[in-house]
């Protein structure tokens, strides 16, 4: 590892150790479950980048940034004293198949997974939705672990959608963004339509925005939002 | 800027910021989104008045009094390094339109928004709602951004209503009041009551309080409640 | 006030100045809402005692012992520089109608309140309301604020009942005890389990306990329950 | 009691104390409901192993190593101060039926026990509950205290179950592991997956995960996941 690539890895640890807390202080998960990946770059054609993951069945509390692990795109342990969560195959696979992606975050925070239960998309029926995601929610296949059947299905189902964030089948969410903060973001902000929409349709049913206004709200948001130095760019 | 102005200018970027905190502490909002602001009246007819607001995409671990933004009533930036709330035109259209008001509130809590999400009006059936809103909680138009169709929305709604929020259809809450504390604390019973009512709904019928009780209810809580040198009205 | 009742007085004030604390930390309140008030006895036939309760539209923050207000038993301040809480009157009412009540707290908190708004008693279908509350929780009238109304209503409901809560129609939780500490705790777990009864009736219908088992589980658990110096009787 | 016990049990006893913690942090009890105890083996056949346990109604607060209270498996007072958990005796016959089980929890968490109160299995529908009961969360009888009535409930039901889960009908859950800490794990899973399955059928069906899909996760859930020298074992 050179020294730029060196530098690269440890502030992406420090980052990705930081974003783990996002997690439990947005109820997205419990326990050890959940993580947070974030892509190291290293020039060329992507084939050497590397990733920086939570290690496997650690507690929130002990995330420091020297506790991450580093992985290449195969998701082989490159550096690290423990083993990288179960789900680096999904996060590495994305990050072969989709270069502009730049983080991915997996949870299983409840009211998304919910949705993911039914096998539903979370309709667009909040300007929040329109801004954030373009449109609906949609649904990943059904994939069992242990081979590349996740990342796939990851893949297949937000290559060409605006939406940042999947919800597999009886499983979870998984979501992407050109960073890992940003794939942080659209992992709280899945579980907070997923919620609200759900407690919308508790009580009736819901209106959904016309298509021509999400685009716009869309357009609008992914352009203007936020401060110029900032990846943020929620209401605010 | 005298330094009269200067100094109320000032004292309302503290207060504006500390407001701030009681959004997620209240878990009204997640990430960047919600915001506050605060009126800033300059004397004379109101044209010159300023409003201290949140910028645009910044997390709440950051709200300090100095990362706070300044407008005109126009919404165009008079004071900070960062974009203001894009919201601010919304805001700014209320202080234009409503000189009594000299605080704003909107958030997406999760409960509200439900309501908005499906066009209906909380209905009153609460003690806590005929003491602090008067009665149904209304609901006002489905809006885009980018011009004055919020602003107009919220307050073609609540002029003239005794309630101090609306929610606004697809979108969210907006609260008001006459400092920014008393808006953020409609925004909370706002979310309270959305919450409640909703929870009683899920298991069969509501029974509406007769609007003799509301009247007498209301006049009761907004002449006598709480100390005489405080804003806080709700029973304690 | 002699110094014995100075003494109990002062005491009285630390202990409701930290119960308070319990209220938002166990989610039974929001802002500035429910309130704490404990009887201190001042020997004889009880009307001259004295209760310490909340002031009126103060937050939690606030809340320090010296905050706290005294007032006698027909709610007139004794002592103090805040008003009294608006329900003092209330509170009151309990005390001298209920000599063996010795605490008396009050909240919105959302499950019970539902539960109210629609007029429900909550049934006893958990072996934990066994222990607590002997049976179901049970629904007082409809009552305005500004007369005896509320504390008549709380007074015919539970004079008799093993229950320490009522749900006031329309309005929210009362509940009582020997001191403020068991006051308090029936009203956190009161929201608890008309929380999980709500969330059990979402899905399908509730087998109610028998009434002999429902006897015995509340004969043992009010007889043997916790330390010998403690009036903790829960399940631990 | 030898010395080596003695230091057997002087570090259950701070282990014991520091995962009551958990039970708060992640909302699955309020006030002094709930308790986790921890089997110390005595080496031979285990006749003369103890359990460290939770005093009876203490609040979570006061819970430190030295207020915990050692017992032998009939569920008599060996060491403390205060009077062991009401649930003991349950603990106990766990402890001498199942010689695998080293750690015992008891909650009344929300979802669970709503589950629980309805006497219905959650159903396996979700690939994290594959992984960690390997299938269906069981009901167990409703039984009194006061007797082997609720130990003998969770021992017939757990016995051969990969479940580490029981609900008790009207009551609420019980969770086993080998140590205290992977039963604490198991009733934070266990309310995860009943609040995460309700939330899911309020709104529609849901789909079984397929026995072959349920096993195979199982199967490579148990095996593989984790660091080496850890009990941990959820995706992370």
């Amino acid at each position: 590892m050179n020294e730029e690539l060196r530098a690269a890895v440890d502030a992406a640890r420090v980052r990705v150790a930081a974003l783990h807390a996002e997690l439990p202080r947005w109820g997205l998960v419990v326990w050890t479950a959940g993580n947070v990946s974030e892509r190291v770059r290293a020039g060329g054609d992507g084939t050497d980048d590397l990733l920086v993951i939570k290690p496997s069945g650690v507690t929130y509390d002990e995330l420091t940034p020297e506790a991450m692990v580093v992985c290449d795109l195969d998701g082989e342990l490159v550096e690290g004293t423990g083993a990288p969560s179960s789900d680096t195959a999904a996060h590495a696979y994305v990050y072969r198949h989709l270069p502009e992606v730049g983080g991915v975050v997996h949870t299983h925070s409840t009211y998304a997974t919910a949705w993911a239960v039914r096998g539903e998309p979370v309709p667009c029926v909040l300007t929040m939705m329109a801004d954030e995601f373009g449109g609906d929610i949609p649904v990943g296949p059904f994939a069992l672990i242990g081979d590349d059947s996740i990342g796939r299905g990851i893949v297949e189902t937000l290559r060409g959608s605006r939406s940042p964030a999947v919800l597999m089948r009886g499983h979870g969410p998984f979501t992407i963004g050109p960073d890992a903060r940003a794939a942080v973001k659209a992992a709280v902000m899945c579980e907070e339509v997923a919620r609200t929409v759900h407690v919308a349709r508790q009580l009736g049913e819901t209106v959904p925005i016309a298509q021509g206004d999400i685009d716009s709200l869309y357009a609008r948001y992914q352009g203007v939002y936020g401060q110029q130095d900032h990846t943020e760019r929620r209401d605010a």
